[in-house]
């Protein structure tokens, strides 16, 4: 089911052969004009020779956008989203999931703003991504035309991708000749890397994988000690200096990568419907996750913690499966947010050979009361006696069970 | 609100210089029948001298229980948990909480055997033990009388308490003339510390407070590589061995301790209404951990991964709160248990300093299809095309949503 | 994307115009050979002139299978489901949802003995009835082919069809040649009718949509008195006679038929992504949901009471979106039953114009302690004074935190 | 363990012999200055009586305060409530659980205006209500003193507390003399009655117990039409007529009282862990609750609406429990308010001896789209090819999974 009669498309442009490759294709099967998109989210490339190669391919000058997006992107999206904990499948930090939605909204915008009727993007029909791009797309233009290039074409192996590249002189670069090796994505928040060499679940992960993040055996024998300085929820320093979102999540980049910080070699239940396997390196991201909870942890009241970790993987799950720009998604980011209001004061992180370690956390907003906790005398802060009358009534239901002859807790 | 007119109290008791004089208290205080319960659940440390130290101070010998309880204690109480992936708080793998009650549960079966009506432990009156103990003395023995002395004596100093010692020629040993600087909890699955110098949750804990692991830092440079076998979710080998639970886990100690895994320096919110910080060691625990993750991550369906990720953190407040002994937490154990019946395989694993890392799994029962995820030709595995109609679908309510003027998953 | 070489088809037959229709057109589109299978699942109709249609239309005598599944589908989906006092959005009690497993798995079998490649069946584009349909195909035989040729034909106005139907000697009953005004669908737990007439959800339904049930208003105005007895969860008699489920739901439906119960004027979210409405009858099932409701009242443990409730809305829609045959309705389902064991006793009813209102509820179970509640002297079974210490705990974080300058629950 | 040196205690007053009983007991056994709040909440109680008979007993007209806060209950209390469709235990709309907070709220507010250092109220020791007022103390106020009578004093029995009446020339109302059969509490949104002669769950309720609706059979014969106007989530008029919250609660009331709507006779598990049977009735409040559901079926986004549910049992769990004043109540508000931006328009109803039948819903907001759900031609609003792919992917797991041998959905 193609869409038809497509006039002008927004094309999320890399720069590189495959979506030159569409950039073309599109021109050629749809007969329209073509708008570039590429944004700088951080994932570590040049944004120049985009423009270059959009030029190159013949598209106008005004039909070429090239936006800086890594504050927005850390302070609308990551950081919103490190608020809730957020772990899909208890283990991964959504690094690639959450730069989705900041694609699919700026390529609206542009949509708008140039009168274009569709929007296009590179990824495949088998993964998450498409899924991500195309829910955004239509929560944000309901009445978008999308064309998903890898879902339509005929393009579907290397060598026609190449023979097309070169029927229409789109430069191609001497290593991408070959199939790489694994598919590879990157964002400032992490990298991830599938396919190929990864597909295989037993095989442990190749070194050549890990690109954000030198091997823990790599990583100095010593310790590293920072700090972490928390506002409402949010990160705001390192080591008593105030950083903006990008500069400091950038900051912590390159701690957790020099100190072989947050690997992750995962397999994983996609939207889709299949498992696939996933090497993500998340190092600012991990110490930062690891810091959160332990502001959290001294400011944050016991059933508002319980509150949020019982939601906190449905969360997950919602930008997972491509919803940021839902409702649901919305409702639960104000209770997420109501709930940051006092995380604010200082984590102490001992970094270390893949290790992040708590060792310190204070705040104005402390709910940790020395008093009632302490071993030592507390000068009648805490009633003991309370605890007899706390215990039997949390008990009464269960004697009653018991007494009726469910003994412990039985049905 | 004392209990009265006790006639045979079974007393948990280890031996030590507490439990003697809560010992000698019970008899003084309410003239009764003490019948002492001491039980090896891995906490290393010798039973012989419990039986002694009871006979010294009078206890009938026919009055004295000693049970190792090593192999029940992983068997049915540690597995079922970990099978649930238990986090407390995201955090603490519930050491201390899973063996409370199978403590309460012995206690009572003794009671039952020699006709006691009271029981007594020796928690304090501001932690979670007392409660985990009492919930489950509760649920199995509704009309048991309870004694916890911490609440009800005046033994509130420790030198009151060495002065009722001496009064009672209760042999006290050398070093616990003075205070601990610490409090230790310690059993098979991990051991935990607390109290005095670690109350101050922004200075670091001193090494001697970790006393089941090396540190990191301190761990061989080199990494060792295991793998761990699966059946039903339960891991019944390393390395190809087949292993009893209790057994299992020893080695995985061993293993922990050595590559300084396991360490867990936590503010977490107790269920009687504070927050504390504990220094948790669970270096067997924190591998198991996240081999069964992996595991389960190629043999259990998304939506059961999910459903089970989801009730884990109620899960895990019921144990912590004491509630094992429960309806709730026993229809949670079948959700979970029915769960399980697939997780089986093999996970390998790189202990490195302080790292646990995944570098394989494999299973009789994978659902991870290699024919599906391939970047390669699927020959027809998986049709591309139906994407278009899941993500439309799947975007329609927020289509018309944003029709609706909604844009953008707007309420 | 239809599906290709089919050999052999199971089609679900009701002997009805439209899946007449569907028959010849599988015939004559896929040349293929076509079994019928018609089950009565209580929907009020004979079966006999499916079979004769059927002979009449081609269909070999020994492919023509007809299936009495009331029982079966009482027992084994509908009396499960109750258990869980599953409403899907608050209201609804899933009478068509929970039909479709049932079909799909009984075609399964059918296609598995005759060994046919293919399944048919007769739910439109639009709705759930294909998903559900279809997700029981497919998690019941992987490889199956599915025809659903609502989405496939070009049979798309009721004139095309009744050509078709006429081009091919299927007779023609007289009152199907214009339009039906609305849509039904039926079975032994409630009848369902939708579109046409009823798609303005401002509009009252017409008296006429409602054919399982007489109005509140023109029910006898005088009460009728009943009492349903329960085992183990479920039903197993009324006023003391003991019924087989499917002749205990059948009286039901008569019960409520004639005190004009269950009906429900419906808004509801389709899982295809659109909201329709539907107009509900579910005389015997309202019935039921309130008196399991009230049997559970007095037998169940209240944090297992709580623990169902708040996974309730995940099992509804995990049945209403088709996920009968999925691990996580198998694994709720164990939690489910799990609970069931003591929900054993007596539930009276008092049944008028409409409402079911309960009037009493004992068993041998009882939770329910006259001795604890009594306002009465309780002759010291509750020491009240346990509830100082229990509100004093209990509010000890919120004390903290109004300390900590978060008066009133603050965040 | 009773407070000690009381100074000035605000009491909850209601003019009635107990708590008359209670004023005079506070006086005399702590010797402190009393200060009696009393609310009119809706209960159909004359406030006068309470000023005079608060004078009589030597209360300062300075220390009386006398509040109508029926505006603010409904506004700020009920109608909160309502946009989250609470109830508890699936049936229960939480009448007496709402007013508690805001008599505790007003009682705390008093106390800091004249300075008093203690509060006290009328709730036994065995129910539920104890537990609402002292935790919204505690959570306003942390250093309050609480003082609960009925936990205290030793008039246990009726005749000693008349003969403490009696001695302390309390006037006796000729009718309070005796036991009342059963206890009520009532306020604007409902009144329930519990204990003696309602004890046992297999009686049937004596009719003399309704004391706020008639019967259904007694209800006239006759539908009653309205309609009910909504804005965000909160009602605001009656049959166009635009009215503020407590008048139109008011009116809905009288039209549930008139048409025998909102009885409840229930068995509910208390928070202090005992069950107990209440009979409840809530007029305008079930007619509320119906049209607010009607209401968000037609505006309310499918997964915003799924959210709301599936969180609906622990929020009324918290406002049963008596946690309105709690981080994790106000967490959830802000979730349940973010949804109700658009829940705007008007629902009718037919209100009929006991049922509260919805018969249309009407929205400029509304997310029902005739042109999708028609079973017209759609005019290609709807692709019906999608539905294939969208099914293919749900059940692609499930098929995954069967060739894996685990059909059905087995794990």
């Amino acid at each position: 089911m193609r869409v038809k009669d497509v006039k002008k498309v927004v094309l999320a442009y890399s720069g590189g052969l495959d979506t030159s490759v569409i950039l073309k294709w599109l021109q050629t099967t749809y007969q329209c004009e073509v708008v570039t998109f590429t944004a700088d989210l951080g994932q570590g490339e040049e944004l120049g020779p985009a423009r270059d190669k959009a030029l190159l391919l013949g598209i106008k000058p005004e039909n070429i956008f090239i936006d800086d997006l890594r504050e927005t992107f850390v302070k609308d999206f990551v950081f919103p989203m490190f608020r809730a904990n957020a772990l899909y499948e208890g283990m991964y930090l959504l690094g690639t999931s959450i730069a989705r939605p900041l694609i699919a909204q700026r390529q609206i915008e542009i949509a708008e703003m140039v009168g274009a009727d569709a929007v296009a993007h590179g990824a495949t029909g088998k993964g998450n991504d498409q899924v991500r791009f195309e829910i955004g797309y239509y929560a944000l233009k309901p009445d978008v035309k999308v064309i998903a290039p890898w879902r339509e074409w005929d393009l579907t192996s290397r060598t026609a991708l190449i023979a097309f590249a070169e029927q229409h002189q789109i430069p191609i670069a001497k290593d991408k000749r070959g199939e790489a090796p694994f598919s590879v994505d990157a964002n400032l928040l992490h990298s991830s890397s599938e396919g190929k060499i990864l597909e295989e679940p037993w095989d442990a992960a190749d070194e050549m994988v890990w690109q954000r993040t030198i091997s823990p055996t790599d990583a100095p024998d010593k310790v590293t000690e920072i700090t972490i300085e928390f506002e409402h929820g949010d990160a705001v320093g390192i080591n008593g200096e105030r950083l903006s979102p990008a500069t400091l999540l950038t900051k912590l980049n390159a701690l957790g990568k020099e100190n072989g910080i947050g690997r992750l070699d995962l397999v994983e239940n996609r939207f889709v419907g299949m498992k696939s396997r996933g090497c993500y390196e998340t190092p600012g991201g991990t110490i930062l996750y690891v810091a959160h909870r332990a502001m959290e942890s001294i400011t944050l009241d016991r059933e508002a913690c319980h509150l949020k970790d019982s939601l906190m993987p449905r969360y997950a799950e919602i930008i997972y499966n491509g919803f940021w720009f839902s409702p649901e998604r919305r409702m639960l980011q104000a209770l997420i947010d109501e709930s940051q209001k006092s995380v604010t004061g200082t984590v102490r992180l001992k970094l270390y050979k893949g290790n992040t370690i708590v060792s310190g956390r204070k705040s104005p907003n402390s709910l940790y009361s020395m008093k009632h906790v302490t071993f030592e005398d507390d000068q009648g802060a805490y009633d003991q006696f309370d605890a007899q009358g706390f215990i039997k009534l949390n008990a009464l239901r269960l004697r009653l069970g018991a007494m009726a002859g469910r003994k412990g807790g039985a049905l």
